[in-house]
């Protein structure tokens, strides 16, 4: 039952190759060990990394400046930035192709004072924090107006990429929207502009309406494993009703923007998907990021805000990294049926 | 000196972020073991694979059918196929996206009969004999008429994501034109269109005039870092000549066709560049890949077949997974200047 599917959100083609999931492989990777030591990101720990930004604590959703005795989550600048805010400079066009400094601001997000691992280690409440506080921190960064885009990432576990152990999200805000998120956003509106619809509203309803792909739902909030799935067991997590961004937006009478109860659904659903994912895969490394439509004031009407969640299984090899097709062992349907039978 | 890059040839962003190379990473990789056991592709355990397509000697450029006593290079199938000749079937618009059959060949190239682990690990011989093996895969799948374009790629290390540790390559022919590759083309066409003049022989000229992303040359190739390249040390090799393909063309007098000379300096040129990888960066996993033109009746007379070749230092992240941008945390200026000084 292999195929070869496009994803008609990012037009990424995938080969869903069932086969190859028993395939023999001549390596045993052994786990990767965590160096005995500090870490930089505990609560008492704080003169390890740069000056906080923003802090929050319990039942506070509204930053502190300062160091308070107790937080729950700290947001801190990244001490080794891809990116920097004190460097600036137009794009320009060099024989060899665009170039400008690398402005954009990169920081962390320290999403507890205990030395949790998993998002699934953490109580929901400082979830509920955590999120508040990324809306947060696109909004400050929005305002700005010099910004075009912020990036909401988490990587788990050193398979995913990750440097440091402890819990915590990154955000890398830019100058410019990345390719990717506008190949979206065009296709979106491309889509909206022949249909009439939204292709995520319209997704959405067609996977509710077959199931077979749908992992979970909150009143607000749906789960699926998409179509063309570049990565197994890769989860969709989006509002149902169509939103483009979670940071703020007053264009349309706050419309577009993510509501109060979607916020307060998210962080515990997006820990419940986590966890169906931690419980059939044995706590793989994961990666998961968010997509918000960028700063600008055009509500894009025809997007949904999402986040993309996947456990590190396979690993982009010579083929991926010269087609830009992706080779998925497990077809989505069978990963959302696994996901489906773990609900609590 | 971190600067945001785009390459014009796949329109990819990178950060070229050169303070991150030192940040300390909390976690202790340890190095992925062999398995001890039976090799399926050493001489003598033919039949852990499936019978031959194709099997070079020594000296012999053509393949012979059967199985001769001794071979050099030796093609089969792969026992795990990603895509398989035996289906069949359009591309479908389906509400999810679009779907077909996942139709293609996936073939391994053995590229010796002895356990070499790495390319610089073999004769020069074996490896001319390789790219010709890769020509006349390319060929034979081309003349069939019923695919569109073949990948040619190459994982060395589980890091890469190997599988097998002994030294081999893998075709996958596909039923379309992957979108990278229809990407690069439809750049260089435009900027053909533009300018007169193709964008991969301009670059080539303008590189060869700084000098300073050169790593070496020969008398019909050249080998740089291109001015943003997605990973460290990544190198891409090229005609000097615009020649859009490997594979037999005769539409336009074999003029867009790699020449003998070309493919006889081939195998040993990128057996070189290995070599200074491996020596400046001590035997990382890499991945290489060929970029050659589809199989249709059109010159493609502005593009250069190339070769790209990267190891295994950075890992995708949530941000690159989101994004599409890439970090990479050494300059191509400084990775060139470290693989020139390994010059032989």
């Amino acid at each position: 039952m292999s195929e070869l599917r496009q994803d008609p959100v990012s037009q990424r083609w995938v080969i869903i190759a069932q086969d190859r999931e028993n395939r023999p492989n001549e390596f045993v990777p052994t786990p990767v060990e965590r160096v005995a030591g500090k870490c930089p990101f505990c609560a008492g720990n704080e003169e390890e990394t740069p000056e906080a930004v923003a802090l929050y604590a319990t039942g506070r959703a509204t930053p502190h400046q300062g160091t308070p005795a107790t937080w729950q989550v700290r947001v801190v600048p990244n001490k080794y930035p891809a990116v920097r805010s004190d460097v600036n400079g137009p794009v320009r066009t060099e024989p060899f192709g665009l170039r400008s400094s690398a402005a954009g601001v990169h920081e962390v997000i320290i999403e507890g004072p205990q030395h949790a691992v998993s998002i699934t280690d953490l109580p929901p409440e400082q979830l509920r924090l955590a999120w508040l506080s990324y809306r947060d921190r696109l909004n400050e960064h929005a305002r700005e107006g010099r910004w075009a885009y912020g990036q909401l990432f988490k990587n788990v576990g050193a398979a995913a990429g990750s440097s440091i152990e402890h819990a915590h999200s990154q955000l890398i805000v830019l100058p410019h929207v990345p390719t990717d998120i506008a190949q979206e956003l065009a296709n979106c509106e491309r889509h909206f502009a022949e249909h009439g619809q939204g292709l995520l509203s319209t997704l959405i309803e067609k996977e509710q309406a077959t199931g077979e792909r749908i992992v979970a739902e909150t009143p607000n909030l749906v789960a699926f494993c998409p179509f063309a799935s570049r990565f197994p067991y890769e989860v969709w997590i989006l509002p149902k009703r169509p939103a483009s961004r979670i940071q703020h937006y007053a264009g349309d009478g706050y419309r577009s923007m993510a509501t109060d109860e979607e916020m307060g659904e998210l962080g515990s659903f997006v820990q419940e998907i986590v966890r169906r994912l931690e419980a059939v895969l044995n706590r793989p490394a994961y990666n998961l990021f968010l997509h918000t439509a960028p700063f600008d004031s055009q509500p894009y009407d025809y997007y949904h805000w999402h986040v993309e969640v996947f456990p590190r299984l396979t690993k982009a090899a010579g083929f991926e990294w010269g087609t830009g097709y992706f080779i998925n062992p497990v077809p989505p349907e069978d990963a959302a049926a696994a996901l489906r039978r773990q609900a609590s």
